[in-house]
Parts: structure tokens; sequence; C-alpha cells
């Protein structure tokens, strides 16, 4: 793994918290995204070599509105960028990790994406992603 | 804000999650350190240009140990790389973010931290870190 690609944090309205946002880093988002498969709105922050994407719901029983309505807002996911997804999803299967999706699926950001089932990572939802050349 | 620094991630047992995050991303930690005045014993594993810490409790009533009563393991905090922390809390304070110590302290990994309330950052607990020089 290459480095932290981005952190997803779970929000219950991108507007204002674009503009919280703003506020945190001194600059603002730089893109605003929908990604329908998966019922969100992203929006993304450069920090240096990293990101943060914010997302927020777009239908009641999307996976980030369930994730708010059981924990409140707040990270959701750490996404690690790999070279090869289709190689490391074969690698970490080996290990005994619990991949979602075997198939790498496409994401925001022009990214192909595949997740680790947070119960194998010590509660953490670990997000693969490598560019899509 | 410069990049992320680390993600904090707060476990039960820092040896079978060093173990965990081992096969995770193909490599060993490269530092334990203990954190008396917080009450962890640490781990730092490196991954490009970012670091994960993984953080265990010392005692019951630590902060860590509250957390994972509470919230059970999973992702406890984002650290952010600062250049001047001094004025970076200022900053902060002006834009009406509630940070927890005006006055840095130190950290693990030879740094100087401060915190911002979650209550004020969408329900994501911010830290700040500045090497110390």
């Amino acid at each position: 793994m290459d480095k932290i690609e981005h952190i997803g944090i779970a929000v219950k309205s991108l507007e204002s918290s674009n503009k919280l946002f703003k506020q945190l880093f001194g600059k603002a988002h730089y893109k605003i995204e929908t990604v329908k498969s998966e019922g969100v709105n992203t929006s993304f922050f450069q920090v240096g070599p990293n990101k943060i994407e914010l997302l927020e719901a777009t239908k009641e029983d999307s996976p980030i509105a369930k994730f708010i309505e059981k924990k409140g807002e707040g990270i959701h996911h750490i996404a690690f960028a790999v070279e090869d997804i289709e190689q490391e999803i074969q690698r970490l299967k080996k290990e005994g990790f619990n991949v979602l999706n075997e198939t790498p699926k496409k994401g925001a950001d022009n990214k192909l994406v595949a997740f680790l089932h947070p119960k194998s990572t010590n509660g953490v939802l670990i997000e693969l992603c490598q560019d899509i050349k």
C-alpha cells in the first residue's frame, strides 16, 4: 500500500460540512461528485498528498444514511492507494481478510475500489483504491 | 495543514493488532512507544508519507479504554501535520473551533500536539501535530 489515499467522513449535510472543512483546512473542496450506485454525494479536499472525502447520503437506505443513524456523523472509512488492486485483493484474501467485493467496482474520483469488512480489521472499514488508467 | 500525519486506531490488544496490521500492510510496525500521560501504548506503521498509530489502553480510566467501551475498536482520531502549531491553534480558534488544549502538549513520536473537540468537527476527533525541532 502506497499511502492513505483519503479518509471518508459521513456527514448529514454536504453544504454545511463543506463550509466547516473549508474553515478547518483554510481552503475549499476541489470537487463534488455523485456516486449513484452508492447513494452518495461526495466532496473532496486536498491536504498535501492526501484527501478528505465528505459523504452525504442521497437516499434513506444508502449505507451512509444507515451509518449516521447508527453511529452519528464521523469517520466512515480509510482508503489506501494500491498499484494493482486485483493483486492486492488476492494477497489480502490469502492473509485471511474478508474482502467485501472481490471484483473491484467503480468508485468516486476515477478509482477502482474494494472494501475489507471491518470485522476482520479491528473495526476499521478499509478501502483499497487504484487509479483507473 | 500539510498532510495526514497519522490515523489513530483504538485496539484492545497491541500484540494481536500488530500482527493483524503487519498482514494488512505487508510490513511490521517500526516502533512501539508508551505515553504515560495519556495512558496508552502505541505502535506505528509507515504507509508512504503517512502513518497508522495503534493505541492500546494501559489503564481502565484512560481515554482509549473509555472509547473502546463506548464504541468498540476502531478509528479514534485523525492527525494533521502542521508547520507551526501555536499559529494554527490561534487560526482555528478564530474560526470558531473548540480547541481542547490551547497549550500544545508532548505526544508520541516526538510531536507537539493539540486536539479539536469532535463536536465542532462533524464528530471527528482531530489532532494537530508539529515536529519538536
